[in-house]
């Protein structure tokens, strides 16, 4: 068996470590996990500091590759071992540009509305705090103009490249797996039909599955 | 001459267009260049909605990839064109992985303060409107936090990545030459000493100052 070369920085909570957990689990890469306690301050401890200067998780190092953000750790992933595992790039110079192209839409459109309305009804809740409803309508009218681009584009494809599931798809996985399941994000994905239905068929995989169940 | 395959959808004054516009300069990449002019509405005709369903710019064509978002379509760039001027992907595997991380840097800690002040201080002059000097206030205080972190990375290096100008240094250009030359910002940034004498050298590329100069 190879030996483990990556380590991964994070904690089990966070969507943006959860991530590329499940990339790599889809590209079997074994790792060792290294638990940064963000919520006890770890994160602005200097051993951390020196990984991330901003103090958030994760950070990921392998071998002499140290580096951190999650979307650029998991094209790093999907990059490196390309040849094993699931293919998160697309097979085609076309799949390869949607693949990236919609893991920025993620960044740009869809993770602003939703990692807010996350915070106010799933992180706050795990504090006892009440979300603040005022801020979860705004941001909902938001990301409802976002569904409804996804729900056009996805009236002809399996998945946001086309016809494989890609990076693309594993970023959404975190947050809307915490709207959806905690946060009463169901009810508005199903207006959704097209959106609703690539959830239910990227939420199933065996490697969201596997990471969704740590803590 | 090979025949020009590219073509980019944008507007000059645009931040994200320019970001296109001077990768393509980097690696010597002619390109068509068709204005959708997004201040008369133009980017919500369904045209440019077949391109770019949020209608917004830049878009990129390049034969049967039809792709957006502007840090995507960099990478696409960089790496269709690998071997033609500038490398903007970085040498080896740890500066490769060190310019994917600051490109999202940027995208997830730079860009948003940044964008929101030239959105006051230089676009709403642009409409005869002042800017809020409350909420340019609130966003330097941001970027300052971010600056400090840039000054302490660029301390020991010439570019973002270690020691090569790359898609990561090119995606701050367009906003922050506005910021500096339009928008106020050359006093914030001389705070911030390898800030600004790492701004010297990438502004003074003769691909930014050509694009800088295009309207």
């Amino acid at each position: 068996m190879a030996p483990v070369t990556v380590t991964l920085y994070g904690i089990y909570l966070s969507t943006c470590t959860r991530t590329v957990m499940t990339a790599l689990e889809e590209k079997n890469v074994p790792y060792k996990f290294v638990i940064v306690d963000v919520t006890k301050g770890e994160g602005k401890q200097p051993a951390h500091l020196a990984r991330q200067p901003f103090g958030q998780v994760p950070a990921l190092e392998d071998g002499d590759v140290k580096m951190f953000e999650t979307r650029a750790i998991v094209r790093y992933i999907a990059n490196k071992w390309a040849s094993q595992g699931t293919d998160l790039l697309g097979k085609t110079a076309a799949e390869k540009a949607l693949t990236d192209t919609w893991t920025e839409v993620e960044s740009q459109n869809y993770d602003p509305p939703i990692s807010v309305i996350v915070a106010q009804r799933v992180f706050r809740a795990m504090h006892g705090k009440q979300a603040d409803e005022a801020i979860v309508a705004q941001e909902t009218t938001k990301l409802e103009k976002v569904l409804a681009v996804y729900d056009a584009h996805l009236a002809d494809k399996e998945y946001l490249n086309g016809s494989s599931f890609s990076a693309a798809d594993l970023s959404h996985l975190p947050n809307t797996d915490y709207y959806v399941n905690k946060g009463g994000g169901e009810v508005v994905l199903k207006k959704y039909p097209n959106v609703w239905a690539w959830w239910q068929r990227i939420s199933s995989r065996p490697s969201w599955q596997k990471v969704a169940a740590m803590n």
